[in-house]
């Protein structure tokens, strides 16, 4: 059995979303650009449907899975994008999906499932509850979990994004995404060096939550220990696939404080008129704390996503 | 002297601005399209330089003088988007921009129209302080006054707005503008009546800010006195010009309640990842309150700004 993909994967990924997801823009800002001395391609996921890449790997595990298999539905633990991208993925296979989320999950996220069409079962907000609710729910239906992140097939469609961005953009000198649980950055890492060995790969933490940081320092995966972050997608571990990848193929991990992120977004807020949520806001920020790296560069950045919380905002009058 | 544009003055204005503007994208939300039953074309100036449709009509008005007045400059009073869209487009062509505004003008737009190289003459607060302020930069400059609307050249520039749309989307039924001034309103009938006759071309206001829509219903100019409405680009009165071609083409006007302009801007900013300022909110707002006359209807909706107060923001927690 193929543990990790390759890029190849990728490629067979793209093939079989492409005609379900948004080939979603490139902006650019003259504006940003002139405050960062780099030139900056961003590719913006906020836009792809459920506002996130992780429509993208969920679409290509529901759409990897053999007929039989399908036919008893997907499961997963998510209160984040992962639950919803799951949801729609499924919704749009005809198939059913099961989401254990905790009962302390904010009404937007339920709501969104539920949208999709998901059957939400409840758990306490812990990982014992979480986790063996998920069990209970697989025995009962036969579903198949989908992890967000430590999947095969989940890695492979979230790589689609990086084959994206360097098809429209080719003379890229280096690509930024968020690191969380690993998915975005490990597929992110096997397409670009894969389609120019050259491209500096890098992930982009927030200091909070530096796990990612110093697993790739120490070269053993460092759990993720009661994060503190307003990057709420990234407060998660890495896995023992998406650890390998990066690894092997990211150059450097660069982590940032918490106000470096709010400015960051704000700024794209402000300049751009596109909404990203905290976690997007994250690669942006480490190009700006670390500017000198990225001098005169061309320069990547994955805008992961758009579900900013617009009723508890990070930003306020002076 | 022509006192009124024409559509062949909206083509000329076009051919002049074209290569200093962005042509903004046309987007689609079928999230909203299922909530209202229609088919809506957004056309995007928030995206446009300066972050509003403005830069069209102050950027018209700058290339349209001849060289011996451009070279005395130009001027202003104003503390919106339209201060800062004249400061760019005399940037551009490589002349000076005065701008009066109050002293009680919020520091971000100060910020703007400074960083743009105009000077700024403040003054107080009321009208009459405004006028002979810049009664005296005029007198001290030889600076040629550039009026928010009450200008051909203006109207010709924002009149380009809708012809990009209809170009882009010849099948609308409808199209929905806000209205303040009616610079915009009045660009907008002139281009789309003349493009195509048959649409339906709607204004849309605060109904905190009804004063286009009485002077419409009475056919003569009413006056907008001490408005208070969150649509804060919406606060000005028609003019002679604005209100002659918005009686002759515009088809109604649609007056809506703050809570619906600021519902209709949270829907745009959640399902659509972008930021539009409360003006632009007021035809989605019109198009929802009035959905029965739209039903089945492609729409376009023009989105006229980006510049919300991103440190002030009227969503709150329930």
């Amino acid at each position: 059995m193929q543990l990790l993909p390759t890029f190849k994967d990728i490629i067979n990924a793209h093939d079989r979303i492409r005609a379900f997801i948004h080939q979603t823009p490139v902006l650019t800002s003259s504006n940003i650009d002139s405050i960062t001395g780099s030139h900056i391609f961003f590719k913006c996921e906020n836009f792809q449907k459920v506002g996130a890449f992780k429509y993208r790997g969920a679409s290509n595990a529901v759409l990897s899975l053999p007929v039989g298999e399908a036919a008893r539905g997907v499961a997963t633990h998510s209160s984040g994008n992962h639950a919803a991208a799951l949801a729609l993925a499924a919704k749009n296979r005809g198939i059913q999906c099961y989401v254990v989320m905790p009962r302390t999950a904010p009404k937007p996220k339920v709501d969104a499932v539920i949208h999709y069409g998901a059957k939400i079962t409840f758990c306490e907000p812990n990982l014992r509850s979480r986790e063996e609710t998920l069990e209970g729910v697989v025995a009962a239906t036969g579903a198949t979990v989908i992890h967000p992140y430590e999947n095969f097939q989940v890695i492979s469609g979230q790589g689609t994004v990086a084959k994206e961005l360097l098809e429209s953009c080719p003379d890229l000198d280096a690509i930024l995404a968020p690191v969380g649980g690993g998915g975005l950055l490990s597929g992110t890492a096997l397409a670009s060096k894969s389609l120019k060995p050259a491209i500096k790969v890098y992930g982009c933490e927030p200091a909070n939550a530096d796990d990612a940081y110093r697993s790739f320092k120490t070269g053993k995966i460092v759990p993720s220990v009661d994060p503190k972050t307003i990057a709420d997608g990234l407060l998660t571990s890495l896995s023992e696939r998406t650890f390998t990848i990066i690894r092997n193929h990211v150059d450097d991990i660069l982590t940032v404080q918490e106000s470096s992120i709010i400015q960051a977004m704000l700024l794209v807020w402000q300049r751009m008129k596109i909404i990203i949520e905290p976690s997007s806001a994250v690669a942006l920020s480490a190009l700006i704390d670390n500017h000198s790296l990225f001098a005169g560069k061309k320069v990547g950045i994955i805008l992961s996503g758009g579900n900013a919380d617009l009723l508890n905002l990070p930003f306020h009058a002076e």
